[in-house]
Protein backbone atom coordinates (compact mmCIF):
# COMPACT_ATOMS: atom_id res chain seq x y z
CA UNK A 1 0.00 0.00 0.00
CA UNK A 2 1.72 3.22 -1.04
CA UNK A 3 -0.65 5.60 0.29
CA UNK A 4 -0.85 6.34 3.57
CA UNK A 5 -4.23 5.41 4.75
CA UNK A 6 -5.52 8.76 6.30
CA UNK A 7 -8.78 9.57 5.10
CA UNK A 8 -10.75 13.62 5.02
CA UNK A 9 -13.78 12.42 5.64
CA UNK A 10 -17.04 15.35 4.96
CA UNK A 11 -19.70 14.95 7.28
CA UNK A 12 -22.62 16.36 8.13
CA UNK A 13 -24.65 14.90 11.78
CA UNK A 14 -27.78 12.88 11.68
CA UNK A 15 -28.11 12.85 7.38
CA UNK A 16 -26.71 9.65 5.44
CA UNK A 17 -22.90 10.20 6.27
CA UNK A 18 -23.77 9.18 9.54
CA UNK A 19 -23.28 5.85 8.29
CA UNK A 20 -19.98 6.23 7.06
CA UNK A 21 -19.14 7.15 10.61
CA UNK A 22 -19.94 4.28 12.09
CA UNK A 23 -17.95 2.33 9.48
CA UNK A 24 -15.33 4.30 9.92
CA UNK A 25 -15.11 3.61 13.34
CA UNK A 26 -15.71 -0.25 13.32
CA UNK A 27 -12.94 -0.25 11.04
CA UNK A 28 -10.10 1.81 13.79
CA UNK A 29 -9.77 3.85 10.32
CA UNK A 30 -7.39 7.17 10.69
CA UNK A 31 -9.50 9.95 9.59
CA UNK A 32 -10.07 13.40 9.44
CA UNK A 33 -13.13 14.81 9.93
CA UNK A 34 -14.33 17.78 8.13
CA UNK A 35 -18.19 19.10 9.39
CA UNK A 36 -20.89 20.45 6.86
CA UNK A 37 -23.28 22.18 8.44
CA UNK A 38 -26.49 21.71 6.24
CA UNK A 39 -28.72 24.46 7.84
CA UNK A 40 -26.09 26.95 6.96
CA UNK A 41 -26.02 25.72 3.45
CA UNK A 42 -22.36 24.74 3.65
CA UNK A 43 -23.09 21.98 1.27
CA UNK A 44 -23.79 24.12 -1.63
CA UNK A 45 -21.12 26.88 -1.33
CA UNK A 46 -18.16 26.97 -3.20
CA UNK A 47 -16.29 25.84 -0.87
CA UNK A 48 -17.56 21.98 -0.14
CA UNK A 49 -18.38 22.31 -4.13
CA UNK A 50 -15.11 22.21 -4.96
CA UNK A 51 -14.31 19.21 -3.01
CA UNK A 52 -17.71 17.43 -4.12
CA UNK A 53 -19.04 19.40 -7.06
CA UNK A 54 -22.53 16.76 -6.46
CA UNK A 55 -23.09 19.24 -2.88
CA UNK A 56 -23.49 15.78 -1.32
CA UNK A 57 -22.46 13.76 2.07
CA UNK A 58 -20.77 11.46 2.62
CA UNK A 59 -17.94 12.28 0.73
CA UNK A 60 -13.92 11.59 1.02
CA UNK A 61 -10.81 12.55 -0.23
CA UNK A 62 -7.76 10.25 -0.08
CA UNK A 63 -4.81 12.02 -1.38
CA UNK A 64 -5.52 13.75 -4.50
CA UNK A 65 -9.01 11.31 -5.10
CA UNK A 66 -12.26 11.67 -4.44
CA UNK A 67 -14.38 9.31 -3.29
CA UNK A 68 -18.28 9.51 -3.24
CA UNK A 69 -21.24 7.60 -3.22
CA UNK A 70 -22.46 5.77 -0.21
CA UNK A 71 -22.01 2.17 -1.95
CA UNK A 72 -18.46 3.31 -3.53
CA UNK A 73 -16.79 4.32 -0.15
CA UNK A 74 -18.33 1.54 2.11
CA UNK A 75 -16.16 -0.68 -0.43
CA UNK A 76 -13.08 1.28 -1.12
CA UNK A 77 -12.77 1.73 3.12
CA UNK A 78 -13.37 -1.81 4.03
CA UNK A 79 -10.78 -2.70 1.59
CA UNK A 80 -8.52 -0.20 2.48
CA UNK A 81 -8.53 -2.05 6.25
CA UNK A 82 -8.43 -5.42 5.50
CA UNK A 83 -7.47 -6.27 8.78
CA UNK A 84 -10.76 -5.08 10.50
CA UNK A 85 -12.32 -8.05 8.42
CA UNK A 86 -15.16 -6.21 7.29
CA UNK A 87 -14.78 -7.06 3.65
CA UNK A 88 -14.95 -10.29 1.63
CA UNK A 89 -11.81 -10.36 -0.33
CA UNK A 90 -11.35 -10.59 -3.73
CA UNK A 91 -11.65 -14.32 -4.68
CA UNK A 92 -14.01 -14.58 -1.43
CA UNK A 93 -17.45 -16.56 -2.23
CA UNK A 94 -18.83 -13.55 -0.32
CA UNK A 95 -17.38 -10.95 -2.68
CA UNK A 96 -19.97 -11.10 -5.60
CA UNK A 97 -23.07 -11.00 -2.80
CA UNK A 98 -21.63 -7.99 -0.94
CA UNK A 99 -20.68 -5.96 -3.58
CA UNK A 100 -24.48 -6.51 -4.70
CA UNK A 101 -25.98 -5.65 -1.68
CA UNK A 102 -23.30 -2.62 -1.21
CA UNK A 103 -24.39 -1.21 -4.62
CA UNK A 104 -28.16 -2.43 -4.60
CA UNK A 105 -28.89 0.76 -2.07
CA UNK A 106 -28.16 3.48 -3.84
CA UNK A 107 -29.37 2.10 -7.33
CA UNK A 108 -33.02 0.73 -5.78
CA UNK A 109 -33.53 0.84 -2.80
CA UNK A 110 -33.00 4.29 -2.64
CA UNK A 111 -35.21 5.46 -5.82
CA UNK A 112 -37.33 3.09 -4.02
CA UNK A 113 -38.05 4.98 -0.82
CA UNK A 114 -37.43 8.57 -2.15
CA UNK A 115 -40.64 7.61 -4.74
CA UNK A 116 -42.47 6.30 -1.69
CA UNK A 117 -41.46 9.17 0.14
CA UNK A 118 -42.89 11.53 -1.81
CA UNK A 119 -45.96 9.38 -2.60
CA UNK A 120 -44.66 8.99 -6.53
CA UNK A 121 -45.66 6.22 -8.59
CA UNK A 122 -42.65 4.11 -9.69
CA UNK A 123 -41.63 4.18 -13.17
CA UNK A 124 -42.82 1.98 -16.12
CA UNK A 125 -41.10 -1.21 -15.61
CA UNK A 126 -39.22 -1.45 -18.27
CA UNK A 127 -37.77 1.84 -17.39
CA UNK A 128 -37.67 2.08 -14.05
CA UNK A 129 -34.65 1.18 -12.20
CA UNK A 130 -36.09 -0.76 -9.19
CA UNK A 131 -39.57 -2.04 -10.26
CA UNK A 132 -41.84 -1.84 -7.33
CA UNK A 133 -41.10 -0.70 -3.96
CA UNK A 134 -42.57 -4.57 -2.80
CA UNK A 135 -39.81 -5.89 -4.88
CA UNK A 136 -37.35 -4.33 -3.26
CA UNK A 137 -38.56 -4.80 -0.04
CA UNK A 138 -39.07 -8.26 -0.29
CA UNK A 139 -35.83 -9.15 -1.68
CA UNK A 140 -34.04 -7.42 1.42
CA UNK A 141 -36.82 -9.11 3.76
CA UNK A 142 -36.24 -12.33 2.35
CA UNK A 143 -32.69 -11.81 2.20
CA UNK A 144 -32.60 -10.56 6.23
CA UNK A 145 -34.84 -13.71 6.99
CA UNK A 146 -31.82 -16.20 6.45
CA UNK A 147 -29.67 -14.06 8.94
CA UNK A 148 -28.28 -12.97 11.31
CA UNK A 149 -26.32 -10.87 8.98
CA UNK A 150 -27.03 -9.72 5.65
CA UNK A 151 -24.25 -12.12 3.92
CA UNK A 152 -25.36 -14.64 7.02
CA UNK A 153 -23.38 -15.57 9.41
CA UNK A 154 -20.32 -13.16 8.88
CA UNK A 155 -20.99 -9.11 9.96
CA UNK A 156 -19.72 -7.08 7.23
CA UNK A 157 -19.35 -3.18 6.27
CA UNK A 158 -22.78 -3.50 3.90
CA UNK A 159 -24.52 -4.52 7.46
CA UNK A 160 -23.42 -0.47 8.67
CA UNK A 161 -24.93 0.44 5.52
CA UNK A 162 -28.26 -1.72 5.79
CA UNK A 163 -28.36 -1.22 9.52
CA UNK A 164 -27.95 2.96 9.09
CA UNK A 165 -30.32 2.69 6.24
CA UNK A 166 -33.21 0.77 7.63
CA UNK A 167 -32.97 2.68 11.27
CA UNK A 168 -34.34 5.92 9.49
CA UNK A 169 -36.09 4.76 7.33
CA UNK A 170 -38.24 2.68 9.53
CA UNK A 171 -38.17 5.54 11.94
CA UNK A 172 -39.54 7.94 9.59
CA UNK A 173 -42.28 4.80 8.20
CA UNK A 174 -40.90 4.55 4.86
CA UNK A 175 -40.45 0.88 5.34
CA UNK A 176 -42.10 -1.30 7.50
CA UNK A 177 -40.72 -3.00 10.66
CA UNK A 178 -41.21 -6.68 9.64
CA UNK A 179 -39.86 -9.41 11.68
CA UNK A 180 -36.80 -10.02 9.92
CA UNK A 181 -35.74 -5.73 9.92
CA UNK A 182 -36.70 -5.80 13.43
CA UNK A 183 -34.67 -8.78 14.59
CA UNK A 184 -31.38 -7.70 12.30
CA UNK A 185 -31.67 -4.00 13.99
CA UNK A 186 -31.70 -5.28 17.35
CA UNK A 187 -28.52 -6.75 15.98
CA UNK A 188 -26.93 -4.30 14.16
CA UNK A 189 -27.67 -1.29 15.23
CA UNK A 190 -27.10 -2.11 19.33
CA UNK A 191 -23.43 -1.91 18.19
CA UNK A 192 -22.20 0.62 21.07
CA UNK A 193 -20.59 2.35 17.20
CA UNK A 194 -23.74 3.29 16.81
CA UNK A 195 -24.58 4.65 20.05
CA UNK A 196 -21.27 6.63 19.89
CA UNK A 197 -22.04 8.21 16.91
CA UNK A 198 -26.13 8.78 17.72
CA UNK A 199 -23.99 10.61 20.61
CA UNK A 200 -21.72 12.80 18.74
CA UNK A 201 -24.20 13.80 15.88
CA UNK A 202 -26.93 15.41 18.44
CA UNK A 203 -24.17 17.60 20.14
CA UNK A 204 -22.76 18.43 16.60
CA UNK A 205 -26.31 18.96 15.15
CA UNK A 206 -27.02 21.11 18.18
CA UNK A 207 -23.83 23.12 17.78
CA UNK A 208 -24.93 23.27 13.55
CA UNK A 209 -28.40 24.49 14.48
CA UNK A 210 -26.53 27.27 17.55
CA UNK A 211 -24.77 28.46 14.09
CA UNK A 212 -26.95 29.26 11.85
CA UNK A 213 -29.30 30.62 14.04
CA UNK A 214 -26.58 33.31 14.09
CA UNK A 215 -25.75 33.07 10.66
CA UNK B 1 -8.51 -17.70 -6.87
CA UNK B 2 -10.55 -20.77 -5.29
CA UNK B 3 -13.52 -20.53 -7.79
CA UNK B 4 -13.23 -21.36 -11.48
CA UNK B 5 -14.00 -18.33 -13.15
CA UNK B 6 -16.49 -19.19 -14.87
CA UNK B 7 -20.07 -16.96 -15.03
CA UNK B 8 -23.84 -17.60 -15.93
CA UNK B 9 -24.58 -14.37 -17.76
CA UNK B 10 -28.36 -13.20 -17.41
CA UNK B 11 -29.14 -10.82 -20.91
CA UNK B 12 -31.70 -9.69 -22.95
CA UNK B 13 -30.41 -8.05 -26.16
CA UNK B 14 -30.39 -4.50 -26.59
CA UNK B 15 -31.36 -3.27 -22.59
CA UNK B 16 -28.94 -2.63 -19.69
CA UNK B 17 -26.96 -5.88 -19.91
CA UNK B 18 -25.55 -5.32 -23.12
CA UNK B 19 -23.06 -3.19 -21.51
CA UNK B 20 -21.62 -6.34 -19.37
CA UNK B 21 -22.07 -8.16 -22.40
CA UNK B 22 -19.37 -5.68 -23.71
CA UNK B 23 -17.20 -5.83 -20.85
CA UNK B 24 -17.23 -10.12 -20.74
CA UNK B 25 -15.74 -9.42 -23.99
CA UNK B 26 -13.68 -7.16 -23.55
CA UNK B 27 -12.49 -8.84 -19.90
CA UNK B 28 -11.88 -12.06 -22.99
CA UNK B 29 -13.94 -13.75 -19.68
CA UNK B 30 -15.32 -17.39 -19.80
CA UNK B 31 -18.91 -17.34 -19.59
CA UNK B 32 -22.47 -19.46 -20.19
CA UNK B 33 -24.84 -17.44 -21.70
CA UNK B 34 -28.25 -17.43 -20.49
CA UNK B 35 -30.54 -15.47 -22.99
CA UNK B 36 -34.27 -13.86 -21.56
CA UNK B 37 -36.72 -12.43 -23.33
CA UNK B 38 -37.85 -9.47 -22.31
CA UNK B 39 -40.99 -9.39 -24.96
CA UNK B 40 -42.43 -12.83 -24.10
CA UNK B 41 -42.02 -11.43 -20.45
CA UNK B 42 -39.43 -14.08 -19.48
CA UNK B 43 -38.00 -11.45 -16.53
CA UNK B 44 -41.02 -11.84 -14.60
CA UNK B 45 -41.43 -15.30 -14.95
CA UNK B 46 -40.71 -17.79 -12.11
CA UNK B 47 -37.58 -19.45 -13.41
CA UNK B 48 -36.08 -15.93 -13.90
CA UNK B 49 -37.37 -14.77 -10.64
CA UNK B 50 -35.78 -17.75 -8.69
CA UNK B 51 -32.41 -16.22 -9.71
CA UNK B 52 -32.80 -12.90 -9.54
CA UNK B 53 -36.11 -11.77 -7.06
CA UNK B 54 -35.68 -8.23 -8.75
CA UNK B 55 -36.57 -9.76 -12.19
CA UNK B 56 -33.90 -7.51 -13.80
CA UNK B 57 -30.93 -8.20 -16.18
CA UNK B 58 -28.21 -7.94 -16.08
CA UNK B 59 -27.65 -10.59 -13.24
CA UNK B 60 -24.32 -12.58 -12.92
CA UNK B 61 -24.43 -16.26 -11.24
CA UNK B 62 -21.27 -17.42 -10.18
CA UNK B 63 -20.87 -20.68 -8.26
CA UNK B 64 -24.00 -20.22 -5.62
CA UNK B 65 -23.98 -16.22 -5.72
CA UNK B 66 -25.86 -14.32 -7.46
CA UNK B 67 -24.34 -10.59 -8.43
CA UNK B 68 -27.01 -8.27 -9.65
CA UNK B 69 -27.07 -4.01 -10.27
CA UNK B 70 -24.43 -3.13 -12.60
CA UNK B 71 -21.80 -1.55 -10.89
CA UNK B 72 -21.65 -4.30 -8.72
CA UNK B 73 -21.57 -6.71 -11.77
CA UNK B 74 -18.53 -4.11 -13.50
CA UNK B 75 -16.48 -4.30 -10.29
CA UNK B 76 -17.02 -8.14 -9.57
CA UNK B 77 -15.81 -9.24 -12.66
CA UNK B 78 -13.32 -6.66 -13.89
CA UNK B 79 -11.66 -7.88 -10.54
CA UNK B 80 -12.03 -11.60 -11.31
CA UNK B 81 -9.66 -11.01 -14.70
CA UNK B 82 -6.96 -8.73 -13.35
CA UNK B 83 -4.67 -9.69 -16.33
CA UNK B 84 -7.55 -7.51 -18.52
CA UNK B 85 -6.42 -4.64 -16.61
CA UNK B 86 -9.36 -2.45 -16.90
CA UNK B 87 -9.67 -2.66 -12.91
CA UNK B 88 -7.16 -0.29 -10.75
CA UNK B 89 -5.81 -2.88 -8.04
CA UNK B 90 -6.86 -1.97 -3.99
CA UNK B 91 -3.58 0.25 -2.79
CA UNK B 92 -3.74 2.08 -6.54
CA UNK B 93 -4.87 5.89 -6.43
CA UNK B 94 -7.24 5.42 -9.47
CA UNK B 95 -9.13 2.93 -6.99
CA UNK B 96 -11.60 5.29 -5.25
CA UNK B 97 -12.68 7.65 -8.21
CA UNK B 98 -13.03 3.85 -10.02
CA UNK B 99 -15.56 2.94 -7.84
CA UNK B 100 -17.10 6.45 -7.26
CA UNK B 101 -18.05 6.44 -10.70
CA UNK B 102 -19.13 2.85 -10.97
CA UNK B 103 -21.75 3.95 -8.42
CA UNK B 104 -22.56 7.09 -9.32
CA UNK B 105 -23.94 5.40 -12.44
CA UNK B 106 -26.76 3.86 -10.64
CA UNK B 107 -27.09 5.65 -7.82
CA UNK B 108 -27.48 9.37 -9.85
CA UNK B 109 -26.89 9.66 -13.18
CA UNK B 110 -29.95 6.78 -13.47
CA UNK B 111 -32.46 8.03 -11.10
CA UNK B 112 -31.65 11.78 -12.88
CA UNK B 113 -32.46 9.81 -16.36
CA UNK B 114 -35.49 8.02 -15.25
CA UNK B 115 -36.81 11.94 -14.02
CA UNK B 116 -36.03 13.12 -17.38
CA UNK B 117 -37.56 10.53 -19.40
CA UNK B 118 -40.92 10.75 -17.72
CA UNK B 119 -40.32 14.48 -17.25
CA UNK B 120 -41.13 14.66 -13.58
CA UNK B 121 -39.02 17.07 -10.79
CA UNK B 122 -36.45 16.04 -9.19
CA UNK B 123 -37.22 15.32 -5.53
CA UNK B 124 -36.89 17.89 -3.09
CA UNK B 125 -32.96 18.81 -3.13
CA UNK B 126 -32.47 17.22 0.93
CA UNK B 127 -34.22 13.77 -0.18
CA UNK B 128 -32.91 13.81 -3.66
CA UNK B 129 -30.06 11.28 -4.30
CA UNK B 130 -28.54 12.96 -7.32
CA UNK B 131 -29.34 16.77 -6.97
CA UNK B 132 -30.53 18.16 -10.46
CA UNK B 133 -30.34 16.77 -13.59
CA UNK B 134 -27.73 19.87 -14.30
CA UNK B 135 -26.00 18.48 -11.35
CA UNK B 136 -25.12 15.48 -12.78
CA UNK B 137 -24.81 16.10 -16.49
CA UNK B 138 -22.10 19.32 -15.45
CA UNK B 139 -20.51 16.80 -13.09
CA UNK B 140 -19.80 14.13 -15.39
CA UNK B 141 -18.80 16.40 -18.40
CA UNK B 142 -16.57 17.87 -16.80
CA UNK B 143 -14.74 14.74 -15.61
CA UNK B 144 -15.31 13.88 -19.39
CA UNK B 145 -13.68 17.28 -20.71
CA UNK B 146 -10.28 16.02 -18.67
CA UNK B 147 -10.59 12.55 -21.05
CA UNK B 148 -9.70 11.02 -22.76
CA UNK B 149 -11.37 8.64 -20.86
CA UNK B 150 -13.19 8.89 -17.62
CA UNK B 151 -10.04 8.16 -14.58
CA UNK B 152 -7.87 9.99 -17.84
CA UNK B 153 -5.33 8.19 -19.71
CA UNK B 154 -6.52 4.57 -18.17
CA UNK B 155 -9.15 3.08 -20.07
CA UNK B 156 -11.13 1.12 -17.98
CA UNK B 157 -14.32 -0.71 -16.78
CA UNK B 158 -15.82 1.93 -16.05
CA UNK B 159 -15.67 3.35 -19.58
CA UNK B 160 -17.29 0.27 -20.66
CA UNK B 161 -21.02 1.15 -18.30
CA UNK B 162 -20.18 4.82 -19.23
CA UNK B 163 -19.96 4.42 -22.92
CA UNK B 164 -22.85 1.88 -23.52
CA UNK B 165 -24.47 4.11 -21.27
CA UNK B 166 -24.21 7.53 -22.89
CA UNK B 167 -24.64 5.79 -26.31
CA UNK B 168 -28.15 5.05 -25.49
CA UNK B 169 -29.25 7.90 -23.33
CA UNK B 170 -27.99 10.24 -26.05
CA UNK B 171 -29.40 8.22 -28.43
CA UNK B 172 -32.82 8.30 -26.62
CA UNK B 173 -32.11 12.33 -26.57
CA UNK B 174 -32.01 11.84 -22.60
CA UNK B 175 -28.80 13.51 -22.42
CA UNK B 176 -27.97 16.00 -24.70
CA UNK B 177 -24.38 15.44 -27.07
CA UNK B 178 -22.16 17.68 -25.55
CA UNK B 179 -19.00 18.30 -27.36
CA UNK B 180 -16.96 16.39 -24.42
CA UNK B 181 -19.49 13.47 -24.24
CA UNK B 182 -19.79 13.16 -28.54
CA UNK B 183 -15.48 12.99 -28.34
CA UNK B 184 -15.56 10.29 -25.48
CA UNK B 185 -18.00 8.43 -27.39
CA UNK B 186 -16.18 8.21 -30.61
CA UNK B 187 -13.37 6.98 -28.01
CA UNK B 188 -14.76 4.41 -26.19
CA UNK B 189 -18.11 3.00 -28.64
CA UNK B 190 -16.09 2.94 -31.76
CA UNK B 191 -14.07 -0.12 -29.93
CA UNK B 192 -14.71 -3.32 -31.83
CA UNK B 193 -16.52 -5.24 -29.16
CA UNK B 194 -19.13 -2.53 -28.88
CA UNK B 195 -19.98 -3.15 -32.91
CA UNK B 196 -20.05 -6.80 -31.64
CA UNK B 197 -22.30 -6.90 -29.52
CA UNK B 198 -24.59 -4.49 -31.55
CA UNK B 199 -24.51 -7.82 -33.97
CA UNK B 200 -25.04 -10.12 -32.19
CA UNK B 201 -28.18 -8.44 -29.76
CA UNK B 202 -30.09 -7.29 -33.37
CA UNK B 203 -29.74 -11.00 -34.59
CA UNK B 204 -30.94 -11.92 -30.87
CA UNK B 205 -34.01 -9.13 -30.77
CA UNK B 206 -35.08 -10.78 -33.93
CA UNK B 207 -35.57 -14.00 -33.11
CA UNK B 208 -36.79 -12.93 -29.89
CA UNK B 209 -39.53 -10.81 -31.48
CA UNK B 210 -40.66 -13.62 -33.62
CA UNK B 211 -40.41 -16.21 -30.71
CA UNK B 212 -42.79 -14.11 -28.73
CA UNK B 213 -45.20 -13.43 -31.94
CA UNK B 214 -46.05 -17.05 -31.67
CA UNK B 215 -46.18 -17.68 -28.00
Amino acid sequence: MSLDRRVTFYHAPQTRSSGTLALLKELGADYDLRLINLRAGEQRQPAYLAINPMGKVPAIRHGEALVSEQGAIFIYLADLYPEAGLAPAIGDPLRGPYLRWLVFYGSSFEPAVTDRSLGREPAPLARSPYGSFDDVLKTLDNQLEKGPYLLGERFTAADVLWGSALAWTTGFGLVPKTPAIERYLGKVTTRPVFARVAERDAQWAAEHAAAAGQG
